[in-house]
Parts: C-alpha cells; sequence; structure tokens
C-alpha cells in the first residue's frame, strides 16, 4: 500500500480540496469523474487513471467529493468500482453530502472489506474549499479519525467528530435544515415587515444582537435586502438536502413539518426557473404568495 | 407640564425598568394596573394615584408596560384612562409588546390630542430589565425619538429608531416570528439527529460557528439537551405574540406558512400544560409527534 491518495471527483469543492493536499505534498491519483482532470494537478504531479477500481489500486487513502447519493454508490461498488482495487487496510473518505442512511450501508460494505469508512461532509461552500477553511463534520471510529484528521486540516478550519461511521452525514443534514429554515424564517420576518411599511433594512439592523441573530441574518437577510441572488449556494442543492431530510425523517419515523413546508417553498422557486439561484431567494416563493416584493414592487401580473 | 413620569405596569419587566429610571432621579408616579406598587419604588419617592387619568394628568411623559393590546387600550383609552388626563405636547411611550395594527389606531388617537406616541417594544427579558439591557425597537417620529431616547437609554443597551409610530411592533413581531421558526428549526434537527443515533450535543458543537450558527443555537438547542426548560420566555407569550404574527399577516395579506405551522406546535405544548415552560419545549411537541425524546427516552404511553 502507498501513501498515495485517489481523489474521485475534482469539481467546483473538490478541485481546490485536492490542490492543498498536493500542495502540502501528498501524491494524487485522479480517476476524472465527469469533466477532465484539472490542469493544475496534472502539472503538479497527479497521476490520472481511467477507472475508480485503477485509482483505489494500492492507494492508502480513497477521497470522494461527488455531486449525490448514486454517484457514490456506483464509484464504490459499480463496475470498475473503488472496491475492485481497494487494498485491506486503506481508508476512504467521503466528503460528499449525501444520504445517511444510504451511507450506514456504505461504510458496512467497505468495512466489511476490511477497511476504514469516514464520512466527512463539508459546509462553507467554494470560498471555504479555496481557503482550506471549511467546516467538516466527521463520522467514524475513532482509531480512523485520528489517521485523517491530518488530511482533513489540510482542507478545512473546523472539524468535529461527531460519532461513529454515518454521523457526519446525519449532522450534515441537521445543518441544512437549520440554515434552509432559519432563511424561510427571516424571508417570513421581512416580508411581513415591509408589508407592514417598515424598512426591512432597519428591522435586520435592529434584530442584530438580539436573540434572532444569526448567520442567515447577517448575510442571507442582506442579500435579499440587496436581492443579490447569485450563488452562493444553489436553491437545487438545497432542494437535494431537504429531500433527504425528509427520507431520512421518514425511514426514521420522525416528522418534520417545518422542513417538509420549506422543501416545497424551495419546489416552487425551482419551477419559476430560480434552481441557480442563492438560497436566499427562497423568500421569492413568500412573495409570489403575497403578491408583494420586499423592495416595494407589487405582482409582475398586475 | 412637570418632568414627571407616570409609569403604568410595573410588573415583572416594568419593575426593575422603572426603578432604572428612578435611580437616575426621574420622579414617577404609578398607577398600579395590577399587583400593588412595589415597594421599592415607593420607598424611592414614587408617588401613588388610583387611576392611570390621574398618574397622566401633567406628567411630561407616560411609560406603558403592560401585558396585552387591550390592557393599553384599557389604560389608555377606557374609563379613567391616560387620555382623560394627558397634557397636549405630553409623550406616550408604549414599551408592551403589542398588536402594530391596533398600535396604529393607538397612534393617531394620541396624536390627535396634540401628543406623541412612541412605540418602544423590547426584548431581553427580565434579566436584561434589570440589567438595563434590554433591545428597544422604536417607532416614533425623529424629534420624538430625539427626546425619549435619554429615558430609553436608561433602561437598554441596543435601541434602534425603525421608523414612525408603529414600527417598533412590527419589529418585535418580526423578532418573534424569527426567534419561535429558529427555535423550532433546531428542534426539528436536533430530533433528526438524535433519531438517527448522534448524540444532538456533537451536532450542536459541529454546527456552531458555521451558517447554521445563532444565538438560538449557542442558547436553546443547550436547554432542549439538558432539558431546562424553566423560562426564560414563556411559551404562553410567545404563542400570544405569534397570534399577533398571523393576525397581522392576515390584515396585510401575507402569507406566513411556518409561522402559522410552529403556533399550531406551540398550542400543543399549552395542551400539555407547558405554557409555563420556557419556548426552547417547543420541542416537546416535535418528540410527541415522533414518540421519541431527545434524551433517547420513549413514548411515556409505551
Amino acid at each position: 500500500m502507498t501513501d498515495a491518495i485517489a481523489f474521485i471527483g475534482t469539481g467546483i469543492m473538490g478541485r481546490p480540496m485536492a490542490g492543498h493536499l498536493q500542495r502540502a505534498g501528498r501524491r494524487l491519483r485522479l480517476s476524472p469523474h465527469r469533466s477532465g482532470a484539472p490542469a493544475e494537478l496534472v502539472a503538479g504531479g497527479a497521476e490520472i487513471v481511467s477507472t475508480p477500481a485503477e485509482a483505489a489500486r494500492g492507494a492508502g487513502t480513497v477521497i470522494l467529493m461527488l455531486p449525490d447519493t448514486p454517484d457514490v454508490e456506483r464509484v464504490l461498488f459499480g463496475p470498475d468500482g473503488v472496491i475492485e482495487g481497494l487494498a485491506p487496510g486503506a481508508t476512504v473518505i467521503d466528503m460528499s453530502s449525501i444520504d445517511p442512511i444510504a451511507t450506514g450501508a456504505f461504510a458496512a460494505r467497505i468495512e466489511a472489506a476490511g477497511c476504514d469508512y469516514v464520512d466527512a461532509p463539508v459546509s462553507g461552500g467554494e470560498v471555504g474549499a479555496r481557503e482550506a477553511a471549511l467546516t467538516i463534520m466527521v463520522g467514524a471510529r475513532e482509531p480512523a479519525y485520528e489517521r485523517v484528521l491530518p488530511l482533513l486540516q489540510l482542507m478545512g478550519a473546523r472539524i468535529t467528530r461527531v460519532g461513529d461511521p454515518g454521523a457526519g452525514q446525519v449532522t450534515k443534514v441537521a445543518n441544512q435544515i437549520i440554515v434552509a429554515l432559519n432563511i424561510e424564517a427571516v424571508a417570513e420576518a421581512l416580508l411581513f415587515a415591509a408589508k407592514a411599511g417598515v424598512d426591512p433594512a432597519m428591522v435586520r439592523e435592529a434584530l442584530l444582537g438580539g436573540f434572532a441573530s444569526s448567520r442567515v441574518l447577517e448575510v442571507h437577510a442582506q442579500r435579499m435586502i440587496d436581492r443579490t441572488f447569485a450563488p452562493g449556494f444553489r436553491i437545487e442543492l438545497h432542494q437535494k438536502d431537504l429531500g433527504l431530510a425528509l427520507a431520512g425523517a421518514r425511514a426514521l419515523s420522525v416528522a418534520l413539518p417545518n422542513t417538509a413546508g420549506t422543501q416545497q417553498l424551495l419546489s416552487s422557486c425551482v419551477a419559476a426557473g430560480q434552481g441557480d439561484s442563492d438560497h436566499s431567494a427562497l423568500i421569492t416563493a413568500l412573495e409570489q404568495l403575497a403578491h408583494y416584493r420586499l423592495d416595494g414592487g407589487g405582482d409582475e401580473a398586475e
């Protein structure tokens, strides 16, 4: 087994993350998932192979940074998948944000092959990835966590082991529930205030520092007020994440009423062609219901 | 007109607030609303009168700190109400948290009598009142605001003029919407995580500092984890405040779907005899739906 790292998924997030590992002297092996191999990683000495199995062969660590649950499943267990090349004792780190329930099954299969499975989803977006400032929520057994921590520290600034394999994805879902519902809360409050004739910027200002304070009140409320809906974090991705929450909740028999309602508002945004907007554009679904815009504009159809 | 301040409503909040004014050398005139006059205010020289009209007679400033909209209406405009004693040029400051729509009407009647109306609801609770650290959201015309600001500064630490009369109550409602919905968000997220087998204390720890950060995640999530539901801020009062939000939203034709749903969860808490618990006990309504407790306990009925 070598100290090479197989890194699969070098898109918007994975590309800068892999770059941090390479600059720290780690040898990368890439099996390009959708787009080609990033030029700077190739120039930095990354080895390009053609399948996940080949990338994993002899690698001590396999890192995945993929869009969704089926991608991870295919790369790990599909034809020419990671598991075909994985040597006993190797560690798979899935940094994608995927289904916590499926993650439990993936971890069991990897562990049955004599390897360690670590789920380590991130928050902090593209900026966090570029600046190695990601928040990383880790599900891992303790010895595996100790072993991968130095790698994670090259990519993240706030790293917490929250439990055994699967716990990282559960925590990421919890994060996405809170962020979406906090955005919806701020949207309801600002829309109420604006329609009652009060400047939403003054409301935001008055409430910062009190019990209504949140990162969302700081960041997303300002985007709503300025109507700057360039992502940031895309509505479509947050819709996917709330979908994971609701599927998980169903499997666990937990009722999440506001998550369910908020998911419907995100669906309305997608219907309006806003899937690529920042999630703060969630407010436009409420504006649609009220036939009123936060900036005082009326219904476009009128 | 004298520099005396008529202070009506010296309950849990009003009592320490009036004390700050008195200690700063302001002469108080009290017309006890429900309970008797607080002994320390009497000992400090407060004059006790028997009706709001008498309290207001010749006073330059009348401050109200009352439970709900009907109380404010009765004290201002009922038999022997403030308006019967109010001299032109005096200022009424309503620091209660009441209906923004009604406030608009109250302000119009007070202004028609040649006086100023200032709505200045607070957040920060009993501790904030005692420590003169309240957040105060002020609706006032600019000259009236300049005049009352030194008084407000004796009671609050963060004071913002958000607009003309009525705007303060609108902002307070916005505050209560956000706080309730942020509590509900944290409750859904922690319950989901706990039922998925992850320690909610680790989830809170991992998410603080990221985009899910809020005062509610700091304070109320900890109360949920510790199951310390002594108020704090009582469920029954928050239920009242969301009632104001929904009545206002109906009058304004604004849809507030998550506020409406969360109000129903508060009603469930009241049905369970928890009206006097801290609003973080909102999580128990979700626990009831899931037949599962955050601390791993099952349904009590099982």
